[in-house]
């Protein structure tokens, strides 16, 4: 029986999601609990990495399992064997070809920044970012929607094969003392949406910031800043069969 | 030369406002800061006591030493001493007879509640309600409004002489996964914004709650329940003569 799960989880709290030697990953923390449900010991494999600090939403992950549980149980029973940091906010049986990994159609993250004073309320889930303007940083954002080579907002390490992306939508609005970053694409580079997201606060605070300038660049030289990682939250996650009557077909 | 200064903390982090032998309060966490900064062991008085767990936005409080700072020095070095989860966020030095608990004209608590799946993301910062009625909670909150014995209202142990408060605003709204009860009065019983959001919560979920009923009960034993102390949050405080020129006349 294969399962897709959705999580959530405080990046705070763990090392990234992917599995490291005497690390505390959120697979990790995940696979401990199926193995305590069940017995057996599946590899988990989620729609994609986030790295320390990162939070999610809802994170979209698989596993396979001999047995075969309700999914009220998968979700009720994962969330007991949890560390509270990690909850499982959905669970349902999927056909044997879904894949977390491989089938993403979209991803949105949302990057989060705080302007206000109240800091110890944020610690650790949003960026401070001080006063912002954040109609100048929606324009900017703007200008990212597209299939472009995003070789500017890519660190070094992902190993992507090619840096050209399709951004579907992308836009900064207010929320009170916050100011909210989302961007929807077919995949990310490596790094990009803290890359981008830096030169979108500069943007917030007046410096001059030419968003299409900087992907004409395709080079990281030109946007070298990153924003931090307890701002940066995986939002969604979209599949193509995502419904579990086409996947069965 | 008497200082005033707003704090804003994380109520998971102390075990409330007041002072306790052995306990890690928040007014100690001042007192220590201030000693490190001047040398001197001035008394802080908040603009009242905060439960454990409980959260500030905007807590008020005045001590007095020996020393002149400028307010940014005030904010900047009580900063550097202070732990993370506690921040100042305004200082200004005002005339002797400016008493944060005594001069309180006005108080806002908000109550905070979730009704999402992203649990972790809220831990200990909002209630977890489910899904509940926003607007069916507003129209109850709005019957909290004016002059009224809120005896119903009361936990036992606050030593208030009379259980007579003048509520100014009381309102519920949704904030996309949050929904979120402010009330204004002159003065707060023991656990009364908890109580009171017991009630409203029940409102929100479908229940037979009246609330003008419990208000001429006047009797705690109507409205037994209390939510939790980590959705609350002291949001504003304030006072008669808050301007700085009109208290140095």
């Amino acid at each position: 029986m294969r399962y897709r799960i959705t999580l959530s989880y405080d990046g705070a709290d763990f090392c990234g999601w992917q599995s490291q030697p005497n690390g505390n990953s959120v697979q990790d923390a995940v696979e401990i609990a199926i193995e305590k449900l069940s017995g057996e010991k599946p590899r988990v494999t989620g729609s994609g990495r986030t790295d320390a600090g990162v939070h999610a939403v809802a994170q979209v992950a698989h596993f396979d399992l001999e047995k075969e549980y309700p999914p009220k149980t998968i979700v009720g029973a994962l969330n007991a064997y949890l560390p509270k940091s990690v909850r499982v906010t959905a669970a349902q049986v999927v056909c044997g070809d879904f894949d977390a990994l491989r089938n993403v159609k979209k991803k949105t993250y949302m990057y989060l920044m705080y302007c206000g004073d109240a800091l110890p309320l944020v610690a650790g889930r949003a960026a401070v970012v001080g006063r912002v303007d954040a109609a100048a940083m929606n324009d900017a954002a703007r200008s990212l929607i597209g299939t472009h080579d995003f070789a500017t907002f890519m660190a070094a390490g992902g190993g992507a094969k090619t840096s050209t992306r399709t951004v579907y939508d992308a836009y900064v609005e207010r929320d009170g003392d916050f100011v909210e970053f989302f961007i929807t694409a077919n995949g990310f580079l490596y790094n990009m949406v803290r890359i981008i997201s830096a030169q979108l606060i500069k943007v917030g605070r007046g410096e001059n910031v030419d968003i299409p300038a900087l992907i004409a660049a395709r080079d990281r030289s030109a946007a070298k800043d990153i924003a931090p990682a307890h701002g940066l939250y995986l939002y969604k996650v979209e599949y193509a069969n995502h419904r579990l009557d086409l996947c069965r077909v």
